[in-house]
Protein backbone atom coordinates (compact mmCIF):
# COMPACT_ATOMS: atom_id res chain seq x y z
CA UNK A 1 0.00 0.00 0.00
CA UNK A 2 1.74 3.66 -0.94
CA UNK A 3 0.66 6.57 0.33
CA UNK A 4 -2.97 7.33 -1.10
CA UNK A 5 -3.61 10.51 -3.40
CA UNK A 6 -6.80 11.33 -1.67
CA UNK A 7 -8.45 10.66 1.32
CA UNK A 8 -11.40 7.96 1.48
CA UNK A 9 -14.73 9.77 1.75
CA UNK A 10 -17.25 8.31 4.01
CA UNK A 11 -18.57 5.99 0.82
CA UNK A 12 -15.10 4.62 0.45
CA UNK A 13 -13.37 4.21 3.66
CA UNK A 14 -12.90 0.52 3.96
CA UNK A 15 -14.28 -0.75 7.06
CA UNK A 16 -14.33 -4.43 7.12
CA UNK A 17 -10.63 -6.09 7.04
CA UNK A 18 -9.36 -2.16 6.77
CA UNK A 19 -5.84 -3.14 6.66
CA UNK A 20 -6.77 -4.65 2.99
CA UNK A 21 -7.81 -1.41 1.77
CA UNK A 22 -5.93 0.51 -0.70
CA UNK A 23 -6.31 3.72 -2.32
CA UNK A 24 -3.30 4.46 -4.03
CA UNK A 25 -4.28 5.37 -7.81
CA UNK A 26 -1.58 2.70 -9.23
CA UNK A 27 -3.55 0.25 -7.65
CA UNK A 28 -7.02 1.24 -8.77
CA UNK A 29 -5.74 2.00 -12.50
CA UNK A 30 -3.99 -2.09 -12.39
CA UNK A 31 -7.71 -2.91 -11.62
CA UNK A 32 -9.46 -1.15 -14.40
CA UNK A 33 -6.81 -2.44 -16.83
CA UNK A 34 -7.07 -5.40 -15.73
CA UNK A 35 -10.77 -5.82 -16.36
CA UNK A 36 -12.89 -6.27 -19.37
CA UNK A 37 -16.32 -5.75 -17.60
CA UNK A 38 -17.18 -3.68 -15.05
CA UNK A 39 -21.18 -3.55 -12.92
CA UNK A 40 -22.60 0.05 -12.71
CA UNK A 41 -25.50 0.54 -10.27
CA UNK A 42 -27.36 3.16 -10.13
CA UNK A 43 -30.96 3.69 -8.53
CA UNK A 44 -33.50 4.94 -10.78
CA UNK A 45 -36.26 6.47 -8.19
CA UNK A 46 -37.92 3.32 -7.79
CA UNK A 47 -35.41 0.40 -7.97
CA UNK A 48 -31.65 -0.24 -8.00
CA UNK A 49 -30.32 -2.03 -10.47
CA UNK A 50 -26.67 -3.60 -11.65
CA UNK A 51 -25.62 -3.82 -15.47
CA UNK A 52 -22.48 -5.30 -16.25
CA UNK A 53 -20.84 -3.95 -19.44
CA UNK A 54 -17.73 -2.84 -20.68
CA UNK A 55 -15.05 -0.67 -19.28
CA UNK A 56 -11.69 1.03 -19.96
CA UNK A 57 -9.58 3.58 -18.86
CA UNK A 58 -8.56 6.46 -20.15
CA UNK A 59 -6.38 8.88 -17.55
CA UNK A 60 -8.34 9.30 -14.29
CA UNK A 61 -11.55 8.54 -16.24
CA UNK A 62 -13.58 4.85 -16.58
CA UNK A 63 -14.84 4.54 -19.37
CA UNK A 64 -18.55 3.36 -21.09
CA UNK A 65 -20.25 3.20 -23.98
CA UNK A 66 -24.34 2.19 -24.69
CA UNK A 67 -27.17 2.64 -27.37
CA UNK A 68 -28.73 5.96 -26.84
CA UNK A 69 -31.80 4.02 -26.16
CA UNK A 70 -30.70 1.75 -23.95
CA UNK A 71 -31.99 1.84 -20.62
CA UNK A 72 -28.25 2.01 -18.48
CA UNK A 73 -27.62 4.95 -21.28
CA UNK A 74 -30.48 7.04 -20.43
CA UNK A 75 -30.78 6.73 -16.66
CA UNK A 76 -26.81 7.67 -16.21
CA UNK A 77 -27.56 10.54 -18.70
CA UNK A 78 -30.21 11.87 -16.02
CA UNK A 79 -27.93 13.45 -13.26
CA UNK A 80 -27.87 9.93 -11.61
CA UNK A 81 -24.92 8.88 -9.09
CA UNK A 82 -23.60 5.63 -9.73
CA UNK A 83 -21.28 3.17 -8.12
CA UNK A 84 -19.55 1.11 -10.30
CA UNK A 85 -17.80 -1.93 -9.31
CA UNK A 86 -14.44 -4.13 -10.45
CA UNK A 87 -13.34 -7.56 -9.02
CA UNK A 88 -10.85 -9.90 -9.92
CA UNK A 89 -11.42 -13.14 -7.81
CA UNK A 90 -7.88 -14.96 -7.21
CA UNK A 91 -8.09 -18.06 -5.73
CA UNK A 92 -10.00 -19.82 -2.77
CA UNK A 93 -8.38 -19.66 0.41
CA UNK A 94 -8.50 -22.61 3.02
CA UNK A 95 -8.20 -22.70 6.72
CA UNK A 96 -8.47 -25.17 9.21
CA UNK A 97 -11.93 -24.06 10.72
CA UNK A 98 -15.01 -22.97 8.74
CA UNK A 99 -15.02 -19.12 9.66
CA UNK A 100 -11.47 -18.79 8.36
CA UNK A 101 -12.24 -19.73 4.56
CA UNK A 102 -12.34 -16.51 2.63
CA UNK A 103 -11.23 -15.71 -0.88
CA UNK A 104 -8.15 -13.96 -2.48
CA UNK A 105 -9.21 -10.85 -4.95
CA UNK A 106 -8.32 -7.22 -5.89
CA UNK A 107 -11.93 -5.25 -6.12
CA UNK A 108 -12.69 -1.19 -6.86
CA UNK A 109 -15.65 0.50 -5.83
CA UNK A 110 -15.74 3.80 -7.82
CA UNK A 111 -18.98 6.80 -7.21
CA UNK A 112 -19.64 9.64 -8.82
CA UNK A 113 -22.03 10.83 -12.04
CA UNK A 114 -21.00 9.53 -15.56
CA UNK A 115 -20.79 12.88 -17.94
CA UNK A 116 -21.16 12.19 -21.99
CA UNK A 117 -18.01 12.43 -23.81
CA UNK A 118 -19.08 15.45 -26.29
CA UNK A 119 -17.93 16.08 -29.94
CA UNK A 120 -17.39 13.77 -32.93
CA UNK A 121 -13.56 13.79 -32.12
CA UNK A 122 -13.68 13.21 -28.16
CA UNK A 123 -15.90 10.14 -28.79
CA UNK A 124 -13.73 8.57 -31.63
CA UNK A 125 -10.86 8.76 -29.44
CA UNK A 126 -12.15 7.52 -26.57
CA UNK A 127 -13.62 4.05 -28.81
CA UNK A 128 -9.83 4.26 -30.58
CA UNK A 129 -8.49 3.82 -27.03
CA UNK A 130 -10.97 1.19 -25.96
CA UNK A 131 -10.28 -0.91 -29.43
CA UNK A 132 -6.64 -0.40 -28.15
CA UNK A 133 -7.52 -2.33 -25.18
CA UNK A 134 -9.34 -5.14 -26.63
CA UNK A 135 -6.64 -5.68 -29.24
CA UNK A 136 -3.17 -3.52 -29.36
CA UNK A 137 -3.01 -2.95 -33.04
CA UNK A 138 -6.17 -3.80 -34.56
CA UNK A 139 -7.80 -0.84 -35.33
CA UNK A 140 -6.09 -0.30 -38.65
CA UNK A 141 -7.80 -3.69 -39.86
CA UNK A 142 -11.12 -2.77 -39.37
CA UNK A 143 -13.76 -0.24 -40.74
CA UNK A 144 -14.11 2.19 -37.99
CA UNK A 145 -17.22 3.69 -37.24
CA UNK A 146 -19.21 5.22 -39.32
CA UNK A 147 -21.48 8.64 -38.74
CA UNK A 148 -24.54 6.92 -38.19
CA UNK A 149 -22.97 4.45 -35.82
CA UNK A 150 -21.70 7.10 -33.14
CA UNK A 151 -24.61 9.28 -33.52
CA UNK A 152 -26.64 6.25 -31.82
CA UNK A 153 -23.86 5.62 -29.23
CA UNK A 154 -23.56 7.35 -25.98
CA UNK A 155 -19.94 7.43 -24.60
CA UNK A 156 -20.31 7.81 -20.87
CA UNK A 157 -17.17 8.23 -18.47
CA UNK A 158 -17.08 8.86 -14.62
CA UNK A 159 -13.99 10.90 -13.13
CA UNK A 160 -12.04 8.28 -10.54
CA UNK A 161 -12.13 10.87 -7.88
CA UNK A 162 -13.90 8.99 -5.55
CA UNK A 163 -12.84 5.37 -5.57
CA UNK A 164 -11.20 2.69 -3.37
CA UNK A 165 -9.52 -0.38 -3.83
CA UNK A 166 -9.43 -3.94 -1.58
CA UNK A 167 -7.22 -6.57 -1.67
CA UNK A 168 -6.39 -9.72 -0.20
CA UNK A 169 -3.61 -11.85 -1.13
CA UNK A 170 -2.02 -15.08 0.35
CA UNK A 171 -2.64 -17.86 2.79
CA UNK A 172 -4.84 -18.21 5.75
CA UNK A 173 -5.27 -16.37 9.16
CA UNK A 174 -6.08 -19.51 11.39
CA UNK A 175 -6.78 -19.25 15.09
CA UNK A 176 -4.18 -19.99 17.23
CA UNK A 177 -6.24 -22.71 18.97
CA UNK A 178 -7.07 -24.59 15.67
CA UNK A 179 -3.21 -25.44 14.65
CA UNK A 180 -3.09 -28.62 16.00
CA UNK A 181 -6.09 -29.74 13.19
CA UNK A 182 -5.64 -31.65 10.00
CA UNK A 183 -6.82 -29.93 7.29
CA UNK A 184 -5.57 -29.10 4.00
CA UNK A 185 -4.54 -25.73 4.13
CA UNK A 186 -3.17 -23.15 1.35
CA UNK A 187 -4.54 -21.29 -1.80
CA UNK A 188 -7.18 -22.92 -4.61
CA UNK A 189 -5.38 -20.39 -7.05
CA UNK A 190 -7.54 -19.28 -10.59
CA UNK A 191 -7.46 -16.58 -13.04
CA UNK A 192 -9.38 -15.53 -16.20
CA UNK A 193 -7.21 -17.12 -18.70
CA UNK A 194 -7.00 -16.75 -22.66
CA UNK A 195 -7.82 -20.08 -24.37
CA UNK A 196 -7.67 -21.00 -28.46
CA UNK A 197 -8.67 -18.33 -30.36
CA UNK A 198 -11.76 -19.64 -32.61
CA UNK A 199 -11.54 -18.07 -35.95
CA UNK A 200 -15.32 -17.35 -37.86
CA UNK A 201 -15.19 -20.49 -41.18
CA UNK A 202 -14.88 -17.38 -43.52
CA UNK A 203 -11.81 -15.96 -41.66
CA UNK A 204 -9.49 -15.47 -44.71
CA UNK A 205 -6.56 -13.64 -43.34
CA UNK A 206 -3.25 -15.13 -41.42
CA UNK A 207 -3.25 -14.53 -38.04
CA UNK A 208 -2.29 -11.39 -36.92
CA UNK A 209 0.11 -10.57 -33.86
CA UNK A 210 -2.60 -9.39 -31.21
CA UNK A 211 -4.48 -12.79 -31.82
CA UNK A 212 -1.27 -14.76 -31.26
CA UNK A 213 -0.26 -12.97 -28.52
CA UNK A 214 -3.94 -13.87 -27.12
CA UNK A 215 -2.76 -17.52 -26.26
CA UNK A 216 0.97 -17.56 -26.42
CA UNK B 1 -33.88 -20.96 -24.92
CA UNK B 2 -36.81 -23.06 -23.29
CA UNK B 3 -40.03 -21.95 -21.58
CA UNK B 4 -39.96 -19.53 -18.89
CA UNK B 5 -41.16 -20.62 -15.59
CA UNK B 6 -42.27 -17.11 -15.16
CA UNK B 7 -42.73 -14.20 -16.88
CA UNK B 8 -40.42 -11.20 -17.21
CA UNK B 9 -41.53 -8.46 -15.10
CA UNK B 10 -40.51 -4.54 -16.14
CA UNK B 11 -37.28 -4.49 -14.24
CA UNK B 12 -36.52 -8.30 -16.13
CA UNK B 13 -37.75 -7.81 -19.17
CA UNK B 14 -34.42 -7.99 -21.55
CA UNK B 15 -34.59 -5.21 -24.10
CA UNK B 16 -31.47 -4.43 -25.65
CA UNK B 17 -30.62 -7.83 -27.97
CA UNK B 18 -33.27 -9.34 -26.35
CA UNK B 19 -33.15 -12.73 -28.32
CA UNK B 20 -29.95 -13.12 -26.13
CA UNK B 21 -32.51 -13.62 -23.03
CA UNK B 22 -33.22 -16.22 -21.20
CA UNK B 23 -35.61 -16.33 -18.50
CA UNK B 24 -35.56 -20.40 -17.44
CA UNK B 25 -34.58 -21.38 -13.84
CA UNK B 26 -31.89 -24.13 -15.23
CA UNK B 27 -29.96 -21.87 -16.88
CA UNK B 28 -30.24 -19.17 -13.91
CA UNK B 29 -29.26 -22.11 -11.68
CA UNK B 30 -26.11 -22.90 -13.73
CA UNK B 31 -24.77 -19.31 -13.66
CA UNK B 32 -25.07 -19.24 -9.97
CA UNK B 33 -23.82 -22.49 -9.71
CA UNK B 34 -20.57 -21.74 -11.91
CA UNK B 35 -20.02 -18.28 -9.46
CA UNK B 36 -18.08 -17.40 -6.55
CA UNK B 37 -19.05 -14.17 -6.65
CA UNK B 38 -22.45 -12.01 -6.93
CA UNK B 39 -22.54 -8.08 -6.60
CA UNK B 40 -25.25 -6.69 -4.74
CA UNK B 41 -26.06 -3.44 -5.60
CA UNK B 42 -28.87 -1.26 -3.11
CA UNK B 43 -29.98 2.21 -2.56
CA UNK B 44 -29.19 3.51 1.27
CA UNK B 45 -31.12 6.65 0.59
CA UNK B 46 -28.17 8.81 -0.18
CA UNK B 47 -26.13 6.69 -2.06
CA UNK B 48 -26.21 3.22 -4.62
CA UNK B 49 -23.72 0.89 -3.62
CA UNK B 50 -22.41 -2.28 -5.00
CA UNK B 51 -20.48 -4.78 -3.21
CA UNK B 52 -18.93 -7.90 -4.20
CA UNK B 53 -19.57 -11.01 -1.64
CA UNK B 54 -19.06 -14.66 -2.29
CA UNK B 55 -22.57 -16.62 -3.24
CA UNK B 56 -24.06 -19.72 -3.22
CA UNK B 57 -27.40 -21.60 -4.07
CA UNK B 58 -29.84 -23.69 -2.69
CA UNK B 59 -33.09 -24.81 -4.23
CA UNK B 60 -34.44 -21.54 -5.29
CA UNK B 61 -32.68 -19.18 -3.33
CA UNK B 62 -29.22 -17.18 -3.51
CA UNK B 63 -27.21 -17.07 -0.37
CA UNK B 64 -24.77 -14.91 0.73
CA UNK B 65 -23.12 -14.22 4.45
CA UNK B 66 -21.67 -11.41 6.26
CA UNK B 67 -20.74 -9.77 9.54
CA UNK B 68 -23.80 -8.37 11.82
CA UNK B 69 -22.11 -5.33 11.93
CA UNK B 70 -21.13 -4.82 8.81
CA UNK B 71 -22.66 -2.25 6.00
CA UNK B 72 -23.96 -5.03 3.89
CA UNK B 73 -25.71 -6.67 6.51
CA UNK B 74 -27.01 -4.20 8.32
CA UNK B 75 -28.53 -2.03 5.08
CA UNK B 76 -29.84 -5.32 3.48
CA UNK B 77 -31.35 -6.13 7.19
CA UNK B 78 -33.35 -2.76 6.50
CA UNK B 79 -36.01 -3.67 4.32
CA UNK B 80 -33.91 -2.47 1.62
CA UNK B 81 -34.14 -3.57 -2.29
CA UNK B 82 -31.77 -4.93 -3.88
CA UNK B 83 -30.30 -6.32 -7.15
CA UNK B 84 -27.75 -9.03 -7.57
CA UNK B 85 -25.80 -9.40 -10.60
CA UNK B 86 -23.51 -12.25 -11.62
CA UNK B 87 -21.65 -12.46 -15.18
CA UNK B 88 -19.23 -15.22 -16.47
CA UNK B 89 -17.31 -13.49 -19.37
CA UNK B 90 -16.87 -15.84 -21.91
CA UNK B 91 -14.98 -14.13 -24.89
CA UNK B 92 -13.84 -11.24 -27.14
CA UNK B 93 -15.97 -11.00 -30.14
CA UNK B 94 -13.85 -9.50 -33.17
CA UNK B 95 -15.91 -8.39 -36.36
CA UNK B 96 -15.03 -6.74 -39.10
CA UNK B 97 -16.22 -3.54 -38.13
CA UNK B 98 -15.51 -1.58 -35.09
CA UNK B 99 -19.65 -1.28 -34.07
CA UNK B 100 -19.28 -5.13 -34.40
CA UNK B 101 -17.31 -6.23 -32.23
CA UNK B 102 -18.79 -7.93 -28.71
CA UNK B 103 -18.07 -10.10 -25.64
CA UNK B 104 -19.57 -13.58 -25.47
CA UNK B 105 -20.99 -13.68 -21.93
CA UNK B 106 -23.76 -15.45 -19.28
CA UNK B 107 -25.26 -12.81 -17.03
CA UNK B 108 -27.99 -13.12 -14.52
CA UNK B 109 -29.57 -10.24 -12.94
CA UNK B 110 -31.68 -10.53 -9.56
CA UNK B 111 -34.27 -8.39 -8.22
CA UNK B 112 -36.22 -8.82 -4.46
CA UNK B 113 -35.26 -8.38 -1.16
CA UNK B 114 -32.92 -10.24 1.09
CA UNK B 115 -34.06 -11.98 4.21
CA UNK B 116 -32.19 -13.69 6.82
CA UNK B 117 -31.63 -17.27 7.63
CA UNK B 118 -32.82 -17.40 11.23
CA UNK B 119 -32.09 -20.23 13.93
CA UNK B 120 -29.11 -22.47 14.36
CA UNK B 121 -29.80 -25.38 12.71
CA UNK B 122 -31.08 -23.61 9.31
CA UNK B 123 -27.58 -21.57 9.36
CA UNK B 124 -25.30 -23.97 10.24
CA UNK B 125 -27.37 -26.06 6.78
CA UNK B 126 -26.68 -22.37 4.87
CA UNK B 127 -23.12 -22.65 5.74
CA UNK B 128 -23.12 -26.30 5.40
CA UNK B 129 -24.14 -25.90 1.68
CA UNK B 130 -21.63 -23.18 1.21
CA UNK B 131 -18.58 -25.10 1.89
CA UNK B 132 -20.07 -28.09 -0.09
CA UNK B 133 -19.46 -25.72 -3.26
CA UNK B 134 -16.24 -24.33 -2.56
CA UNK B 135 -14.80 -28.09 -1.57
CA UNK B 136 -16.81 -31.08 -1.37
CA UNK B 137 -16.50 -33.34 1.20
CA UNK B 138 -13.74 -30.95 3.26
CA UNK B 139 -16.30 -29.93 5.77
CA UNK B 140 -15.71 -33.11 7.44
CA UNK B 141 -11.74 -32.38 8.19
CA UNK B 142 -11.98 -28.66 9.24
CA UNK B 143 -13.59 -26.95 12.82
CA UNK B 144 -16.92 -26.46 12.27
CA UNK B 145 -18.08 -22.73 13.57
CA UNK B 146 -18.50 -21.89 16.40
CA UNK B 147 -21.58 -20.78 18.58
CA UNK B 148 -19.67 -17.43 18.90
CA UNK B 149 -18.88 -17.59 15.51
CA UNK B 150 -22.70 -18.40 13.98
CA UNK B 151 -24.03 -15.53 16.63
CA UNK B 152 -21.25 -12.55 14.99
CA UNK B 153 -22.94 -13.99 11.32
CA UNK B 154 -25.77 -13.08 9.52
CA UNK B 155 -26.91 -15.67 6.85
CA UNK B 156 -29.02 -14.52 4.13
CA UNK B 157 -31.04 -15.41 1.02
CA UNK B 158 -32.61 -13.79 -1.91
CA UNK B 159 -35.73 -15.87 -3.67
CA UNK B 160 -35.30 -16.37 -7.63
CA UNK B 161 -38.39 -14.96 -8.28
CA UNK B 162 -37.84 -12.02 -10.32
CA UNK B 163 -34.63 -12.83 -12.13
CA UNK B 164 -33.95 -12.99 -15.55
CA UNK B 165 -30.64 -14.25 -17.42
CA UNK B 166 -28.88 -12.76 -20.92
CA UNK B 167 -25.78 -14.96 -22.87
CA UNK B 168 -24.40 -14.31 -26.00
CA UNK B 169 -22.28 -16.79 -27.74
CA UNK B 170 -20.73 -17.44 -31.35
CA UNK B 171 -18.51 -15.53 -33.39
CA UNK B 172 -19.35 -12.05 -34.89
CA UNK B 173 -22.39 -10.52 -36.74
CA UNK B 174 -21.02 -8.67 -39.32
CA UNK B 175 -22.47 -6.24 -41.85
CA UNK B 176 -23.25 -7.53 -45.29
CA UNK B 177 -21.35 -4.68 -47.10
CA UNK B 178 -18.61 -5.31 -44.64
CA UNK B 179 -17.68 -8.69 -45.53
CA UNK B 180 -15.18 -8.16 -48.18
CA UNK B 181 -12.86 -6.77 -45.25
CA UNK B 182 -9.84 -8.42 -44.75
CA UNK B 183 -9.40 -8.44 -41.15
CA UNK B 184 -9.22 -11.52 -38.72
CA UNK B 185 -12.36 -12.39 -37.86
CA UNK B 186 -13.82 -14.86 -34.65
CA UNK B 187 -13.95 -15.23 -30.91
CA UNK B 188 -10.45 -15.08 -28.69
CA UNK B 189 -12.19 -17.56 -25.81
CA UNK B 190 -11.11 -16.52 -22.01
CA UNK B 191 -12.21 -18.66 -18.69
CA UNK B 192 -12.17 -18.74 -15.45
CA UNK B 193 -9.11 -21.56 -15.09
CA UNK B 194 -8.33 -23.58 -11.93
CA UNK B 195 -4.41 -22.92 -11.27
CA UNK B 196 -1.92 -24.95 -9.40
CA UNK B 197 -2.75 -25.11 -5.55
CA UNK B 198 -0.56 -23.66 -3.03
CA UNK B 199 -0.51 -25.41 0.08
CA UNK B 200 0.81 -23.37 2.89
CA UNK B 201 4.06 -24.42 4.11
CA UNK B 202 3.28 -25.45 7.59
CA UNK B 203 0.01 -28.10 6.20
CA UNK B 204 1.56 -31.41 7.17
CA UNK B 205 -1.17 -33.67 5.39
CA UNK B 206 -1.38 -35.37 1.85
CA UNK B 207 -3.80 -33.98 -0.92
CA UNK B 208 -7.11 -35.02 -0.65
CA UNK B 209 -9.91 -35.30 -3.09
CA UNK B 210 -11.08 -32.21 -4.11
CA UNK B 211 -7.27 -30.37 -3.89
CA UNK B 212 -6.51 -32.99 -6.52
CA UNK B 213 -9.96 -32.25 -8.53
CA UNK B 214 -8.87 -28.62 -8.30
CA UNK B 215 -6.25 -29.04 -11.19
CA UNK B 216 -6.35 -32.48 -12.77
Amino acid sequence: MTTAPSAPTDRTRVRRNANYADYDSATLHAIIDTAWLCNVAFHDGASTHCIPTACWRDGEHLYIHGSNGGRLTRLLMKDTQACVTITHLDGLVMARSAFNHSMNYRSAVMYGQFEAVDGDAAKRASMAAFMDKVAPGRQADVRAGSDKEYAATTVMRIALTEASCKARTGGPHDDADDMHIEAWVGVLPMALTPQAPVPEPDCGVATPTYVAAWYA
